[in-house]
């Protein structure tokens, strides 16, 4: 059978590592799909809509490394756009591939369905350029040199990248790839590195209270191990931002929490914003994980580590790698004892003094609070858990988490529902791990059919949905008790069998009820649990009750 | 209580008829939501998610002329932004509105949740203006002028415009109206008319078959009646395209069938295509339509009578608005008599003359041709019917319909899952005709939460969904087998109750428990009707299999 385009770019996909594509068909990309279904390495996973697909393959890229969804052109390219606009924010790298008419349509310029009806073709391409680092529309010459061009910078860049595939050009001949995709990528610059070194080692050594601020681009930039080493060989205190939480293991003894402005604990916010070098490690400091910008520390207190480079005060050094810059620091740096750098790690606090088991109020009515503190006690080394930007987000992070547990939310997009079919993605990237969701009501009803995509793929996570009767997340900022905040009452635990998902599903509305729902989770792990949490409307973690003031302040 | 933008952005949408506001909150949103639930002319509608909303929008415009929807600040917009291309390409005036952060925040390129992060707030306002006919965004000094401005563009273009009103904004002051917004609009030059009658009389006149070919324009630019009124007073014969089914009366005398190329009647195929003048009223021709592009006319036999101009041949007389022309033309060309004009009415035709009662083999599995027979009966004069872009669409469009009845359908634009969102919107806006939906299983995954809203809105609809397991539509292009075009077996039955719907739901799988449950519907107005109807998946209307064998060919 002769190589084709197509077969070229499925090539390369799967020589990222990729195992599933996401995305839903529609007559522009049907014989496109033929050749990922015949592909031995990769596995075709039709989701119920395309947002729903694109949010799943963002959780896909965010475990994995990288995904690719595929939908057909103008409507189903643009009901994706949310989700891929979601991973450009939060630097994911996703390939968009869109199946589009044929050369010879678009050229004629003709009326066609899933068009505009103007002729032009290339609205949607031009709309994903402000969401994509690179676009491109495949033709016969210039196929393969475009796929690789793009691929790369999705790698490089860490967001999305834009491929228009018309209808009539997979099927054309290509030459396979005779070296591999990443040969050759930029790499960190020696001299620079060393000439960084000598200039912010003495910074380093000579501060008395350094410490290391840790966020989500160590997650994207692979630096997980590094940082630990980083970490351990100076001896320095972390904190993460609550977007990067888990990117340091919070049971680690170095661990001091997640810091979020003026809502921090004391002891963190005064050991950060005293300190005389921040290390600042993969950080952006949006509105919603600071409490409204309320940081305590200015810019002349930091050292940042970025992906590709560093900055201190006035000065920039590019073309260096995070993980390179880190393993430089680590062997150079002199490592200091405990003793000396004001260290409380997180679980050693009064406050989680009463953590100490699952025995609990039997009769009682589930309060958020009690629930995170359950949680914490619930979640386990190496879970992922999945938290919806609403009192799920804002619980979750402030609960100390065990060793090398993924936590995942989109505080900086922040697109309510995105984490449920995100779970589809996160779960089949790695099927080892205990995937686990929380959600709230009004978030779940924007995109829970994709609980479909996971009966049918078989995968077991456990779902928790917060049935609070409605937006909390907004009560908390604005409309506490207006009709826009209030959401229609669905039987929620029956969803799951009424989509042909085999569950174990439940409600519970009492802590006895709960805690029996865990167990069963722990007693039965071959199968997916969907656990339907009665709370009150405006119970809420206090984390969120904060921030909602803040953002409704920043609104005036 | 002093008078503010907000108030008077809401004052103008009540101004254009608009009862009700669909969408989604949002916390750059919620302050202007307070203006709307307190204006006394108008009722919020909040939708499961924007995508919905965009489409309820849409529909309630299909039905009222003009509707509006507000979401927040890029999650928001972009999950709307294939509706509104919908509503851009089949020409259906809405006016979304987003809730954007403050001046002050954008002003000062904060990276605030709901953006990309980089600064830039204008990503989004870029994108929309591809799929809308004005932008604009609101501060203190323009608001009132730019308000108007867009929404005169709106009705004027019956087009989408995009408003951005960042949340500091609406609550500034403003000066209340002094004249209407529709005031002056442009009209119809009485010296251009006149001239173009002195030309294209003589050639209507000498045209030994002139016929009427009518499109969704039509129903765009309200000229039901003076579309009816035109064909009396000529009395010649009137067909429609599909996308323009109803906006001539399927039971008029005059009226000869859908147009649809070579897959038309052989008798319309021939009355059409060798007609010596064809009057296209509103007509774009798209492939899904003339399956294909297979239209057996030239533009030398087509006077075009467009929204606002005329074209004949190589001549285009502009500033000449559609109802106007068809108005001067009814008082002066010479009424003809039906044996002169080769007419045959549909009804007349033997292949309808079985039609003749719901009786039928009460055992039998449901077909596809016998379910639209049905429906031939079951339809009643000014029913609403909205039909999905799958064997529905194709399955209705082929059926005659009584007087008055409205077809509603998207085969430009072609966004399954559009029509269940559109239905909540087309029966707010007129409760008092009985809407009707038919979907198919595979589009009525995409958006069905909908359901949850009619619930809330307590309408009555009557809703058909198909189960067929899976996309059919998609097997008549390509790929009859694949595993692409199968999607999970839900219990769609027993969904509205889930979603906390009071309907009556039934699944039926013969034609003894459809008109059963027909007879049930016409029995109980009262309760929305859900009606579960299983079918074959490769049963699928004669239309559809002949439109999708064309459109395979057309991606080669």
């Amino acid at each position: 059978m002769e190589y084709t385009i197509g077969r070229y770019l499925i090539d390369r996909l799967a020589e990222l590592g990729i195992r599933h594509i996401f995305g839903v068909p529609g007559d522009y990309n049907l014989s496109f799909l033929d050749d990922i279904v015949d592909h031995p390495a990769l596995e075709w996973v039709g989701n119920c809509n395309e947002l729903n697909a694109s949010y799943a393959a963002d959780g896909y890229a965010r475990i994995h490394g990288i995904s690719a969804l595929v939908t057909t052109f103008g409507v189903g390219e643009l009901s994706a756009i949310n989700g891929i606009a979601g991973s450009y924010a939060e630097e994911v790298p996703v390939v968009k591939i869109t199946g589009a008419p044929s050369t010879v349509v678009s050229n004629a310029g003709k009326l066609v369905h899933h068009t505009l009806g103007d002729g032009d073709f290339h609205h949607f391409s031009r709309m994903f350029s402000e969401v994509s680092v690179a676009q491109t529309t495949l033709n016969e010459q210039n196929a393969t040199d475009e796929i690789d061009r793009v691929l790369r910078l999705c790698v490089l860049k860490k967001k999305p990248v834009h491929i228009t595939l018309p209808v009539d050009i997979h099927s054309k001949p290509a030459t396979m790839p005779k070296t591999a995709l990443l040969e050759n990528l930029p790499q960190t610059d020696t001299n620079t590195l060393n000439k960084l070194i000598r200039h912010l080692l003495p910074v380093i050594e000579k501060a008395t209270s350094p410490v290391i601020l840790a966020d989500y681009q160590v997650y994207r930039y692979d630096a997980y191990s590094t940082l630990k080493t980083f970490a351990e060989k100076t001896g320095f205190p972390v904190a993460t931002l609550s977007m990067g939480k888990g990117v340091f293991d919070e049971d680690h003894p170095q661990h001091i929490g997640v810091y979020s402005g003026k809502t921090s604990t004391p002891y963190l916010r005064k050991r950060i914003d005293s300190s005389d070098c921040i290390i600042c490690i993969g950080v952006r400091l949006t509105d919603s994980i600071t409490s409204g910008f309320s940081q305590g520390f200015s810019e002349q207190q930091v050292i940042h580590i970025m992906p590709h480079g560093i900055r201190y005060q006035d000065d920039t050094w590019e073309n260096i790698e995070m993980v390179d810059a880190l393993t430089a620091l680590s062997t150079r740096i002199t490592k200091r004892g405990p003793e000396t750098l004001d260290i409380k790690p997180i679980l050693s606090q009064d406050e989680y003094k009463h953590l100490s088991s699952f025995y609990a109020k039997p009769e009682q009515p589930i309060l958020q609070e009690r629930f995170w503190e359950l949680m914490h006690q619930f979640i386990q080394k190496d879970d992922v858990l999945i938290a919806d930007q609403g009192t799920a987000y804002f619980g979750l992070s402030t609960i100390p988490l065990k060793e090398h547990v993924t936590f995942i939310g989109q505080p900086l997009w922040g697109s309510i529902g995105y984490t449920l079919p995100a779970l589809l993605g996160t779960q089949l990237a790695d099927p080892t791990r205990r995937n686990i969701l929380f959600i709230g009501d009004g978030a779940f009803q924007l995109t829970f059919q994709e609980i479909s995509t996971m009966a049918r793929q078989q995968i077991k996570p456990i779902i928790f949905v917060f049935n609070n009767d409605g937006y909390t997340v907004e009560r908390a900022i604005h409309g506490e008790k207006q009709v826009y905040n209030d959401i229609q009452m669905w039987n929620y635990a029956e969803i799951p069998s009424v989509l042909g998902a085999k569950s174990n599903q439940v409600k519970v509305s009492t802590e006895g009820e709960l805690i029996d729902a865990l167990k069963n989770t722990i007693a039965n792990t071959d199968t997916l649990h969907f656990i339907e949490v009665v709370m009150d409307r405006m119970d809420m973690p206090e984390l969120l009750n904060k921030v909602g003031k803040a953002l409704a302040a920043q609104n005036n």
